[in-house]
């Protein structure tokens, strides 16, 4: 496993042929109501995120949204999308008339937004903006109105929520030079936000192809004439070049980033963006975003899916961001990325989908995590800010790496991977808000965790997975001893299961144990859950998180006909929270219990209802494009059951859809007899290959190599799937180990 | 006030000068995920509701919806639309082959739904079913195959929600009598539901264009050739007409309903339904929808704003249903409908709509109720199935009676409307789940109701604002000491506010009181609630409900700033339900706090977010078309107080609509600046008839008459409507009734 080179190089392939889908792109879906997708200009996993940020009445975290007031302060070079705590950095924004720095400000007017592109007019000054990037510069392109006072600004003081959550941002310092009439340099130091880690530095370099007629500088006070302004507390810094611009005057700026140093930050420029042209950056992003988003295409969707889908590929492919190159902290030739915000989000689709149409992208932020357990100690749960923290559950990164391994994915240093596994799973963290399992001692002794510790009852049965994944892997990699040991903790989670606990005539849940082992009071079960017990999600969607034994979930909760009565329970009374990922798995799991009609059922409402093509289409957070890629897997049909090498069958919402995978083939995906009204969601019979596919569930394998899936339609729900459930722990007849081979050549 | 004629004839109108916006209607619309709309035919207002029920899997209510398994089971006469637990009378199904009366169902194909017309192939049976109606007759064609065994079932035993909850209908016994080779008539007898009555009972008479071969009857046991089958038990009762069909046979049936007897059936089939022409029938229900939905027209809107916002007018007009006529109770030329299910839902803005756009349905609609006050004594809160139940909060027919007289709808009787209001506030109802004010004598000796009742909370709160409807009413006609005594009460709710009660910041709510004064025990705060203290809202909702009086709730709560932090508080952390009538006013109180700006951020996102053009485009149930008013109205840019006369100004989605008013005139309200990606949600200026509009609403007696309302839209707040807040009963200067005077000629 080593000796792997990593490579940089992009494969040759001929614009020409690769489909123009970045106009099915609407990257402003999702934007509002708590979906908080990124607004700007960004390359696929792109370290340059460019875009407005709009003045916060509220100390609302977001950069962009309808509840911000309408009014840009300008555009800052790092972001998160479908998430919020961090970043902000380097805003630049134009000026005309007397600049007062404590107030840039402007209502907009005709925003666009496309991949790999932004513009708006802001209406106080006059001046239209535009944005493109490369994966390291930003590029702005402002046409000024004429003005014997216009200003182009840096701000390195700004930064996304600085309000006084738990999560919100401070600005610690910085400096600003000048370096010419049309050069500047500088650096700011933040902390704060998600991570649990100390300060970040941002470094930039700016080159503009008009030289000013003047600049400026502050730090802390007033404007001077200095060229080097340094700051070391929360005041204001920042930089102008004023001009005399005539009427339509175009101003270009070149804002390099790096976390490296001014230098680096100057060589991305060069390196990156060495002309002038505007529209060549722009065009070689659009180019990006097309090869990106072509793996997949559809025939006769409707237009508004067809935004939807195409979006939703885009929002999976902004983060994490690609940092190869610009980690400060050591020196490496693997891929480093970073905002892996956060793994217990995205391991559940995002993962999974990378797998089918990138793989070599899902290769690179695993050899990522692996080199920043290497260097750190740890697999984050999460990173930002070139830090681990906060962990949310489990230590989901077992998951991803097992996810892989069973499906074969090449190029990955899985001894490495195992030992940070068995790392997660034996050594008690120094801070478990930061990186591994907080709990472990207790977890592993009794076999769960105790009210002495949060989250009991998410972590014990997150980690009963994460355990399964290890076991997979040990496995795999020919380690009987831990195989079998993991496979054993994979049960864990039946030691919270209490049989007796019954909520709305249902019986059997987990519930929280007193740390003398004892069943915690039962008084407090009147608010669906106990304080600290779950994070993110209630009694009854932690009550289904099994992922490794549905078979035996369902034995505990009354049998099959009980089962699916749960489940319709959870769905009409609505303890199923379409807004978060602990349920991603849920409506999928009807068909262990014999009905995928059901599933057929859920899938196709939520896809209707939680998802739209407009500003709000996102239910909720986006988590880096987690919401997005479940949309995207169950609108195809078929949903993973990640860490696992299976796909649970759901029902597909385009008459055909072709996945160009990385060997070369494609798998056609056929509807038959769907209908615009989707009354005909219910799969009547499905092949694969020509060969009848009675089950409502397929193996990675069957289909990594490409073929021809068809599934027959109808109106109502037929024999199909009803027998042969999808695998689960239980059903092994076999112990652990014994039937493992690796799936590597 | 007497001596009014009731006239039932429709006016003269020129049917080619009719807009067709039946076909911008999408009746899909809203029928899955909790919206509940109806599927199927029916005429405005129409007693019958003609449409498909489902097979029903887990005993869910609904005849219809995704979740229902696909099949359809026959179609019945008699639905609700956004509400259930009622009728699904007289289901007509047909049936090829072998005739198994516990078996009759079928997937479906070719579903089609318009206004006026329903049409689906079932493709067990290879029949095409197309349904049409008129007020009160079912108008069926089937087109069959070739069969030597075709039949036509009818079957009375059938109703809708026949599970185990308290909501349920029961089949109580009935009747079928065979009249010849092509006509039948029956009976059922039913109860249970929404309402707190007993049985009611459903006549029909069928009769069909072509004679069949033979005919049967059942009743409890197998088929017979007998004419008659009479049951007293919930057993099976039905009949069915025999055919040997040729391929493509066509057999049409008509079925009268009435509540009366089946002669009264019979004639409403000769009166309405005379002929064999289904095309005719269909037509004349076409016409009548598009002379109800062309009262408001749109231009410059997209095609998916123009189908939710027609299809919202369409689900506004399907309930209350007009039964005049068909009243078994009582004999009386008033109107009579029934299926107000709820008042307390669609007092809000249903009612209100009808005023500006259909004044004399709104009318009539007051006078039924007026009329049922007169024969059973209450004005009911809610009422179906022939009887009134049950209430959910206040008395709020007071509210919709105040609502016309401050708005000056003509024809009703006011004197005796004022009756029935001061019953309202005065009686102890035998029943209060039935109608009446439940807790009316501790709320009048104590000034609030206690936790000895149920919902104390909302009552209080509901009743405060009912007691100022009624001072209204006084004050106009001339009763200045009931008007003063109700005004007094308007102030009610302030005796359950706790100024110390704090709650994520912010203090003052309001709490229980128990039976001897004391403030209800503070352990119980952390759920954001007390069992039974509300219903169907929550602390934050309700503890924003005094739409008499905001000025007075803002300086409870801490003046205007800290108000507009608690209602960004209640949005941002979602204690907003936007599935629920309760909370309808919220998003307009920011206008009264000088800020109409997020009045705007959040009415847009609103419609944005909740509202779509697909089938579970509803957030909630529609409940008899109230979500879907609130829809028009804020699309409209503008809401009602209902019970007040006038409206608050929130954000206009379109370029321009017109409203064509009961006086002949017609309300222009253009918005200039409108883009297509709502960044210029903010209203910057105004202007009413060419004079500036500078507050954030306005009153019925400056629209009423038409005219033209011009909105300057742009991207960011400005300073407009942030002055002279609309009224509140605390900016009185005189003393109540000192300044009435009736709006009445």
């Amino acid at each position: 496993m080593t000796g792997i080179e990593y490579s940089h190089a992009a494969p040759a392939q001929n614009k020409a042929s690769v489909p123009d889908h970045v106009h099915d792109v609407y990257p402003f879906l999702g934007v509002d109501w708590g979906g908080n997708t990124f607004i700007g200009a960004a390359v696929p996993f792109g370290m340059v995120k460019l875009g407005p940020d709009m003045e916060s009445f509220d100390g609302r975290p977001s950069g962009f949204g309808y509840m911000s007031g309408g009014r840009i302060i300008g555009f800052s070079h790092l972001h998160l999308s479908g998430a919020s705590g961090k970043y902000g950095n380097v805003l630049v924004a134009p000026v005309t008339g007397a600049l007062d720095i404590a107030d840039i400000r402007s209502p907009r007017t005709g925003e666009v937004n496309h991949p790999g592109y932004y513009a708006a007019t802001l209406t106080r000054y006059g001046v239209q903006a535009e944005l493109t990037s490369t994966r390291r510069v930003g590029f702005h392109r402002y046409t000024f109105p004429a003005s014997a006072q216009s200003h182009l600004t840096v701000r390195i003081d700004h930064c996304l929520d600085k309000g006084p959550g738990s999560e919100s941002q401070r600005f610690l310092g910085g400096e600003v030079h000048l370096i010419s009439g049309h050069e500047a340099e500088g650096m700011g130091r933040y902390a704060g936000g998600w991570n649990k880690g100390g300060e970040y530095r941002v470094y930039f370099y700016m080159v503009l192809d008009t030289p000013a007629a003047g600049a400026r500088t502050w730090a802390g006070g007033a404007m001077t004439t200095e060229k080097d302004a340094v700051i070391n507390s929360d005041q204001p810094l920042g930089l102008t070049f004023d001009f005399h611009t005539r009427a339509h005057q175009t101003i270009q700026a070149k804002v390099g980033i790096s976390f490296i140093s001014t230098e680096q930050a100057r060589r991305n420029v060069q390196m990156e963006a060495p002309g002038w042209s505007f529209d060549t950056i722009r065009d070689a992003s659009v180019h990006l975003w097309n090869q990106a988003l072509s793996k997949i295409d559809l025939h006769g969707e409707t237009d508004s899916k067809r935004i939807q889908f195409y979006t939703a590929m885009y929002h999976t492919m902004l983060m994490p961001s690609d940092r190869t190159g610009e980690n400060p902290l050591w020196k490496s030739n693997e891929p480093y990325y970073d905002d892996y915000y956060a793994i217990w989000d995205t391991f559940r689709s995002s993962g999974p989908l990378l797998t089918l149409i990138a793989p070599d992208r899902q290769r690179d932020l695993i050899r990522s995590l692996i080199d920043i357990y290497r260097h750190t100690g740890y697999m984050p749960d999460a990173r930002s800010g070139n830090d681990n923290g906060r962990t949310q559950g489990g230590s989901n990164a077992n998951v991803v790496v097992a996810d892989a391994w069973v499906k074969g994915l090449k190029g990955i240093d899985y001894p490495t991977a195992f030992q940070a596994m068995l790392k997660d799973a034996s050594v008690p963290p120094a801070n478990p808000q930061k990186e591994g399992r907080g709990g472990i001692v207790d977890y592993n002794a009794k076999g769960y965790i105790t009210l002495a510790d949060e989250r009991s009852g998410s972590r014990t049965v997150e980690y009963s997975y994460d355990d399964f994944a290890i076991a997979e892997v040990a496995c795999g990699l020919n380690h009987p001893d831990e195989g079998r040991l993991f496979a054993g903790r994979a049960h864990n989670w039946e030691h919270l299961w209490d049989k007796n606990l019954t909520v709305q005539g249902f019986s059997g849940f987990l519930r929280p144990r007193n740390p003398d082992g004892s069943w915690a009071a039962p008084d407090m079960q009147v608010r669906g859950t106990w304080p600290d017990f779950f994070y993110e999600g209630d009694l009854w969607t932690y009550s289904l998180y099994v992922p490794q034994d549905v078979r035996k979930l369902i034995e505990l909760s009354g049998g099959d006909q009980t089962f699916v009565k749960r489940l319709d329970n959870v769905f009409y009374r609505k303890h199923f929270d379409v807004t978060n990922e602990p349920g991603f798995l849920i409506p999928v799991l009807y068909n262990w219990a014999g009905r995928p009609d059901k599933t057929a059922d859920v899938v196709n409402a939520l896809l209707e209802k939680a998802f739209t093509d407009q500003r709000s289409g996102i239910p909720g957070n986006d988590d880096s494009g987690a919401m997005s890629s479940w949309f995207i897997f169950q609108s195809l049909g078929f949903y993973p059951d990640a860490g696992q090498d299976f796909y649970l069958i759901g029902t597909p919402s385009f008459p055909e859809a072709n996945i160009h995978l990385a060997s070369g083939k494609t798998l056609r995906i056929i509807a038959r007899n769907l209908d615009s009204e989707h009354i005909n969601h219910y799969i009547q019979s499905a092949t694969l290959n020509g060969k009848p596919l009675d089950t409502s569930w397929f193996r990675h394998n069957q289909i990594v190599d490409g073929g021809t899936l068809i599934f027959n339609m109808g109106s109502a729900p037929d024999s199909w799937g009803t027998t042969n459930p999808p695998p689960s722990m239980s059903d092994a007849v076999s112990p652990p180990c014994a039937a493992a081979k690796s799936q590597q050549e």
